[in-house]
């Protein structure tokens, strides 16, 4: 991959002009205001793929927000790579805490700072700019395809429709995806497992209104305290989940494995001041790192209920709400899980309230095995640009529509991320390093040279 | 009291205008963006003080919203009754449960429906136009004066020291307060014993930021789970209140008081089925009426924390929160009982998370014997009007300000409630009913005939 680095030089403040008419596009795809939004970042990403070398671009429809697809074809008989990223994002409530305008990209210490900086579009951006360097200097091996989604956020409800109807256009050889984490630029890694999810909405409701506290309170049950103790009951004294048969399907590693997971560099110390938290807290008998990555978990991502505005009213309210999630680890099926916690959820609600349980979505969890010849091209890809063999890891996260790739399309996926877990990603004041951009796009062709080759052999 | 019913049937269409201009200032004192609204409506009660027949009235300023005092002397020598009322109201969220406007009084179905038709525009308004009628009809018996203040439903923080500071013009010898509620027309009560608050706000810390559920899930403290755990804990299996020493001064009532409260009319199965629950919930060994009237209880009036949007976000908040109150019962010491809780709900904090206690406001439960010569007044006045004679309940609402003026004024208050439990104070759709705002209008001046007979002996 002849003069990458002096191409990517030439062209950086162009690059991240492109990008950032992407970030400035408020794609929240779980906030039904921005639908109009959604449909504008496409046909941006559409123009971009024509601008960056593509053969052709479609904005195509789905049950949901559309897709963005896009192709090149070299020669028939050379493998081909479908690179998948999503250009949805994540709310970026509270916005108080953004010390920048999260659609307004703003570069600042060496990062840029904006709502999908890293997650994904600053990311998936790059797999753009890396095929206009492959294309513009004639150093393109194979054949391309692009797919950029606009419900991750959101569990992917249309994609994985939109793959059964379109198997042939999507057939490739390997899913190509940056998404995920990477320890860092001089501690290179690759993203060899990820955990599924499984979300619900749980509404618990008491009297049929919100009552005086006064006068009914210590009478009538009081749905916040209910639900307080309902999801208290969901962990015991070992910090393990509670719902029967959760772990019953749940792939325990080898002391050998978590042997080699526990050299990946981590710093209980820093981790514990970084979020400046006195000690962490999780299942007993698992490391940090175990417990994110070959663990499952639970967690509430959000409760609400009574008043919750200035000053103190007593009110005995009507109902109190929660979002609980959880991850889940290889062989556990998320469809099982989902049933498993609804029964249990609505057994332990006591007589004086009601529960309504209302999944919000589910993915399952993937394993990217080290022997796949496209796993070895990624890591030659690192090794040759950054100057370190990466470290197989293991992301807490979900993306689970790459289980859903190997289910209908046949096809494994590898998970190249550049982004790093200080990003800030779901959070306020998201950012990504130029670095790790820059150094993203010079890593990428090597991939594709690399992969071309071990798939010719 | 000589044609009191022609006086109101002849005035009913002006005493609602007058009240409904009331009404219509969105006074809420826990929403600082309606500080004007306060004045507004202090300067319209005085105006119809004014109106109603009292010599002097004025807007008198406090530490917080202003005071409106109203008066009237007819004979140094003559007993005098000091009324006290609140024309501040509570916050109207939520808004999409309102049927109507809430500050925009409808008359339906023979109620007035609007925030503060009852609680307490509409009650203490009643005295104004009882004044009236006995002042136009030459039949007023002794000495009134007015006082109304604008933060009753934030606990009263200005008026204690309002009343430390007006000690003299506040002589009386009784104190005279519609806020509360009866039993019913057909079956009339009055309160006999108010129940005492605390109100704290929680905040639990974990992470300094919102993280992403996925890559910190399973290691780091989820805060709303521990909040949750918490609140959870704050009772045991018998839903007594686990705070040390919170019990400790409780008054026992005898069998033989317990029996008598019993006499009230309740049925249990009208109260779940208004309520919409398939149980009452509370403390094991006590029934409806004592949970809600002789002991002490607590409740969260308010929880949130995280996501609460539309659709699901994968975040482990940084923080939670939750409003939680106590109802005490007499004896309890509401200011020892907000140290221990302090220092309880600390303790039980683990150590992944920080806490915050935040005290919003507390006052002391009262109760008013039954040998007082004002209450033997309200008794008759009630008896004359309603044709029954009224049972003694206690309400486990709370009205600190009441116990406070025992403590600084030296003078006890009279609790002649008008309102019925069914009036949503504090809820959606507040109301009052027509007959009550009248027969209230025509039961108050005989309380000034029987209780000045009564102290002149």
């Amino acid at each position: 991959m002849k003069d990458v680095k002096q191409y990517i030089e030439a062209n950086k403040d162009r690059f991240l002009e492109e990008l950032f008419s992407l970030i400035r596009i408020p794609s929240i795809s779980s906030e039904s205001e921005h639908k109009e939004d959604m449909v504008r970042c496409a046909n941006r990403w559409k123009e971009l793929l024509l601008a960056s070398g593509a053969d052709k671009a479609e904005v195509m429809p789905s049950e949901g927000n559309p897709v963005v697809y896009g192709e090149k074809t070299i020669d028939p008989s050379k493998p081909t790579v479908l690179v998948y990223g999503h250009y949805d994002v994540m709310p970026v409530a509270p916005l108080d805490l953004w010390k920048t305008s999260p659609f307004e990209p703003v570069v600042k210490d060496g990062h840029i700072w904006a709502r999908g900086a890293d997650d994904d579009k600053g990311q998936s951006f790059m797999h753009a700019k890396a095929f206009e360097f492959m294309v513009k200097t004639g150093q393109l091996p194979c054949n391309v395809k692009f797919m950029f989604e606009g419900e991750e956020e959101i569990g992917s409800p249309s994609l994985y429709g939109f793959c059964e109807k379109h198997k042939e256009m999507l057939r490739a050889d390997i899913i190509l995806v940056s998404d995920t984490s990477m320890l860092g630029l001089d501690t290179p890694s690759i993203c060899a497992g990820l955990r599924g999810l499984d979300y619900w909405e749980v509404e618990v409701t008491g009297p049929n209104s919100d009552l005086h506290s006064g006068i009914y309170g210590g009478a009538v049950a009081n749905p916040i305290i209910i639900l307080s103790k309902m999801i208290a009951s969901l962990h015991d004294e070992n910090n393990h989940i509670t719902i029967p048969g959760f772990y019953d399907d749940v792939v325990e590693l080898s002391r050998e494995e978590r042997d080699l997971m526990a050299q990946a560099p981590f710093n209980l110390d820093e981790y514990q001041k970084a979020l400046d938290i006195k000690t962490v807290h999780g299942e007993n008998g698992y490391s940090t790192i175990e417990r994110t990555g070959i663990r499952p978990c639970l967690d509430v991502c959000g409760i609400w209920g009574g008043y919750q505005g200035e000053g103190s009213k007593t009110v005995l309210p009507s109902k109190a709400f929660a979002k609980i999630s959880t991850r889940l680890v290889a062989n556990q099926d998320y469809e099982k899980i989902a049933k498993q916690f609804q029964q249990y959820f609505e057994s332990i609600a006591p007589d004086c309230v009601k529960v309504k349980v209302t999944p919000l979505h589910g993915g399952a969890p993937y394993a990217s095995p080290m022997d796949l010849s496209a796993y070895k091209a990624a890591e030659k890809a690192m090794t040759t640009v950054l100057g370190k063999r990466p470290i197989p890891t293991r992301s807490g996260g979900s993306i689970p529509i790459i289980s859903g790739f190997e289910r209908i399309l046949g096809i494994k996926s590898i998970l190249m991320g550049f982004g790093l877990q200080s990003d800030a990603i779901h959070a306020p004041n998201e950012n990504y390093p130029l670095d790790n951009f820059f150094k993203g796009i010079e890593t990428i062709p090597y991939f594709y040279e690399y992969f071309t080759e071990l798939e010719s052999k």
